[in-house]
């Protein structure tokens, strides 16, 4: 049995945390230079485990054993979101290397291959799960080429450019080299928390469906321009704010959750009647005709939006990800694994979060271990986990990955 | 009696928009190149008329007389807002260089003496009507210390440095040494164009009162946090942004007018909850009461929306600008300008828009002409008014100050 490291693997998920650290979290957006030297870095500790490693087109990083036998691929993002937690992505990242490295010492087990890698751009800095999506052959070059920094503007071929990855070719999935894949993540909410588990299993990933909603009003002077005759695109974001807060929760499923990350006023001056406002929203649930009542109802509301407020509306569908459900036998080998090591403390339960996993799921049997995340923060740089918690989760992932590989490999 | 030069003045204005020209309006905010460009060139052309021209530390231009007589002061404030029209501020300036220079040119009026100015910041880059406010002695150090750019947030003090400024003392209002004060604007709004009249005289000038209105939620991942348990400061905006569009128009007067110009939600990511959100929020009358009213819906409201959606609220009124009434024999004597040069088509109003009048008349008799706004459009590039009804605004304004100097002077 695979015995992992506790002391080495903290310490390296705190020597990890210090690319781009910020107060307990960190600042590591994607192809930053500390996103970059993260990324070198990882290369390098796969190199050193005599993996091939390397950084393809778009950042992901892979360190691929030298046998001839099938791997199992175990990962997750490397960045993270702006100013946020130190786990997010990172846990399993270094999960993936611990992982490797316990192999790698462990006299009967380091003829099993392990395959760490570290996607890219999971956390939507130019495209949601870009890293991913380029891996599975879901994303056009013309994509890539209109894709910009959704903060900052800066074209995604410039920052490729910038990072050093110009030229160099984005890998595939190679389904026939791979048992299949594991990823291990904060759960980023509290239910096991507040029902005493430590490890979830994952049963399925929500879908997300994301807009870009536009209102065109008339632009005016605050002053002169009487309320009778406005059309205020602030008013009318505001209006379909609190339409989508009154009605959702008719059509929307049980576990259903819906969001506007963003409300974007132009010209955005306190003497000047908004001319156009913009909405990012989104909405996710594992059932794809709850997904479609959810869209209908959307634009229902924007049309009516428009007839009261006298603005123009365009509604553009950004992301439609659909639900994934996770492979049944690797669920086991997780579950089997966590009743070994946390008896009676560990649940099945779905991913309300979007994860790489859904995506290496469409070419690759693919399973998600959860560990608890206090008090359920995360997105925000106070995300924190139980130290007991962080090793327990890797070695119910090391031990699962045995039990794949054994059963399920070559 | 002045004849004003109709060609030079349409020459001149459209000169004054190539100071930070943006398609057909200009881009020319406080303290930019551009801003301090146009200050200079005012500067040299008072130098040019005999005046004894200068900036001051807030970067109002004055081009005061030597003439023993007390003079009238003309003007308006010479930066725009941003990417904004070619005519709101320019014109009165550039009315009050024409006026200075008619008057010059005139035998019997030469030695009237004509006071021209250009005033900084009516338009709130940094401080809103800083220029007027700081005239009439109407702002601290501290003030000035503590103001920041309101979009790109550079300190006033560093602007005002970079402008050449740091060091020059502020002029005072110097009562014993005016008649009084006029100034020209367009009016902003449609109600000349849609009733065919062709010049206003302002009879008040509404307060605004402005706030800004920040909600505490708790921010937190857009996927696993459920609906229930959320805090979402954006939601709460939204809440109060509906709030008031239901309840002012039961507190307003007639004639009140209410915007929300900025809406800000942190950190703005499709995927994280706002945990922050902040309103830019004024309105406007021209009666304290009515004023004092809608403060206290407001503060109401958000009240309400606190206890509807969980998240905290900090309240700050920025701006407690006071109505002011302008001075009546001026307004006789715009009046009867406007009638002997466009009989039937002048009228009374009020003032829906804030102006540098409202300041300066604390210190000095003062009053303003309003010329029409097309399609009552301001504060965007594609303001503008019609040639007949520019060089008629400014010959209306030229007779008018003939009168104040000659009825009203020593």
């Amino acid at each position: 049995m695979p015995r992992i490291n506790a002391e080495r693997l903290l310490s390296e998920l705190r020597r990890f945390a210090r690319f781009g650290a910020h107060k307990t979290g960190v600042h590591r957006p994607t192809y930053s230079a500390e996103d970059m030297e993260s990324r070198r870095w990882l290369a390098s500790q796969y190199e050193a485990l005599g993996l091939d490693a390397h950084i393809d087109g778009v950042g992901n990083v892979f360190g691929m054993p030298r046998s001839p036998r099938r791997s199992l691929l175990i990962g997750s993002h490397a960045e993270s979101q702006n100013h946020a937690g130190w786990l997010d992505g990172a846990l399993g990242v270094i999960y993936g290397l611990e992982v490797a490295r316990a192999f790698a010492e462990t006299p009967d087990c380091a003829e099993l291959p392990i395959a760490p890698v570290a996607w890219a751009d999971e956390e939507s800095h130019y495209i949601t799960l870009l890293g991913s999506r380029s891996y599975v052959g879901d994303i056009s070059e013309a994509e890539i080429a209109n894709a910009v920094n959704v903060y900052h503007g800066q074209p995604l071929r410039d920052a490729l450019k910038a990072a050093g990855l110009a030229g160099i070719p984005r890998r595939q999935a190679e389904p026939e080299r791979h048992v299949g894949y594991l990823e291990a993540h904060i759960e980023q909410g509290d239910s096991l928390e507040a029902t005493g588990k430590r490890i979830g299993i994952v049963t399925s990933i929500v879908g997300i469906w994301q807009y870009r909603i536009a209102f065109d009003g008339v632009q005016n002077h605050a002053g002169t321009t009487r309320m009778a005759i406005r059309k205020d695109a602030g008013v009318a974001a505001a209006m379909l704010a609190m339409a989508i807060a009154e009605r959702f929760p008719q059509v929307a499923a049980e576990r259903s959750v819906w969001t506007t990350g963003r409300i974007t006023l132009e010209p955005g001056a306190p003497s000047i009647i908004p001319g156009r406002a913009e909405m990012l929203f989104q909405f996710r649930d594992a059932d794809v005709s709850v997904l479609e009542r959810m869209d209908v109802a959307l634009r229902d509301l924007v049309e009516q939006t428009c007839a009261r407020s006298g603005c123009s509306a365009e509604v553009e569908r950004t992301a439609t990800g659909r639900p994934w459900v996770m492979d049944q036998a690797f669920q086991e080998a997780l579950e089997a694994s966590a009743e070994r090591h946390a008896p009676g403390m560990h649940v099945r339960m779905p991913s309300g979060a979007s994860h790489d996993a859904q995506l290496v799921a469409r070419k690759l049997r693919a399973a998600m271990l959860f560990v608890p995340s206090i008090g359920g923060i995360s997105h925000h740089w106070t995300e924190n986990t139980d130290d007991a918690d962080l090793v327990l989760g890797c070695q119910v992932l090391a031990d699962a990955a045995e039990t794949i590989l054994r059963t399920q490999g070559d």
